[in-house]
């Protein structure tokens, strides 16, 4: 029996701003910084204890994920960070206001952009300075890797590599394996893991700061999910 | 050209409580955020920015590499926790005031354990429960690893490893490495690294929270060594 914690990034600078984020590095609000220790908190209560952890490339997540284990006296875990496990890119509406993009566009295109399965925002072009190319973190990834926006299918695709290549050797070796990331990316690891379909996951929320236990069998097929 | 930044940990609660910390995983202070954070206000200055990390099992350590890297925005790098950069282990004297400790001793002997090369502190016992063998994070060493106290000499012998299987490996394939550490193992490297005699060594003083560049060539030998 293995354990994957997923644990959602709590409340960012730009949740409070009611921005759309994506890619941007916001950082925890206090108010953030407070769910993760208190998730931490939990796993510690519930003797859930992670070996192994996987994060983003965002200050949000790897701020959450360094919190919680604080908070478990686990700060020397090994941590991975991954740029595949980074919040859905959401294009060229990065940054503007949720509520002036509503009137901008109207709230059912909003609403198509934030809640179908295989619609993109509208795309940021190279010579943004939003463009992940742009900034040095991402210098290592080839133009194909580079998104210029993402709907959450192609968000999916993109977080699979991670899973194959990196969580599933971690889970074979260590019992209890934590991925402290984005509202998409680790709704692409609960579609894999318990093979939903597409309406299934768009209706699939993941609060922040709570974390998700996905308990699994040696065939990593899920036998148990819950919150703590 | 390379270089090595060597970071010592600013202020933990037991500097200031004048206590011999060694392995125990004291916090930092407010003030010691505050040093780690305008080291990396200071790297980011001085345009010198790490891409590669290195800390220890302790979380003084691990808390100021973190907080340098959020000053740089470079959060996102890889950092590889490894007990061989513990702070040298101060055996039975771990936990202890240090002025009681030279009521007792005498201020002469408590000398010679805080500054001599090879002399050992009284060695704890392994049913101590300050023995490192009790704490799940040295779960996977062997009774040889797990240090009874150490001198200077014995903390370098078992940072040599760490140096020579991880930090030269990846100062092969990065320009700036950074090491975010304890006094006596960051000792430890300039004594490998500087080629000292054991009398230079442990008149060597390294100051809290201040990087330290050490600037190598082809070979890893150094060419400048300088504080920013």
């Amino acid at each position: 029996m293995k354990n994957l914690i997923l644990l959602r990034h709590g409340q960012s600078e730009w949740n409070l701003s009611n921005r759309f984020t994506g890619w941007t590095d916001v950082e925890l609000t206090p108010k953030g910084r407070e769910e993760a220790a208190e998730a931490g908190r939990r796993l510690l209560a519930a003797g859930i204890l992670p070996d192994y952890c996987f994060t983003s490339y965002l200050r949000r997540a790897i701020h959450t994920l360094e919190t919680a284990l604080d908070a478990m006296n686990l700060d020397w875990l090994p941590v991975v960070k991954d740029w595949h496990l980074n919040e859905r890119h959401y294009g060229a509406l990065q940054g503007l206001d949720k509520a002036e993009t509503a009137k901008k566009y109207g709230d059912e295109q909003v609403h198509i952009w934030r809640r179908s399965y295989d619609v993109e925002p509208p795309a940021l072009t190279p010579d943004d300075e939003r463009y992940p190319g742009n900034d040095p973190r991402y210098a290592s990834l080839t133009p194909d890797e580079l998104p210029l926006t993402e709907s959450l299918a192609s968000t999916i695709e993109r977080v699979r590599p991670c899973w194959e290549e990196l969580i599933v050797p971690a889970l074979r070796l260590y019992d209890n394996v934590i991925v402290a990331a984005h509202g998409n990316s680790l709704r692409a690891l609960v579609m894999m893991l318990k093979h939903m379909t597409p309406d299934e996951i768009v209706r699939e929320e993941i609060p922040t700061g709570t974390p998700r236990i996905l308990t699994l069998d040696s065939r990593l097929q899920v036998t148990d999910d819950r919150y703590i």
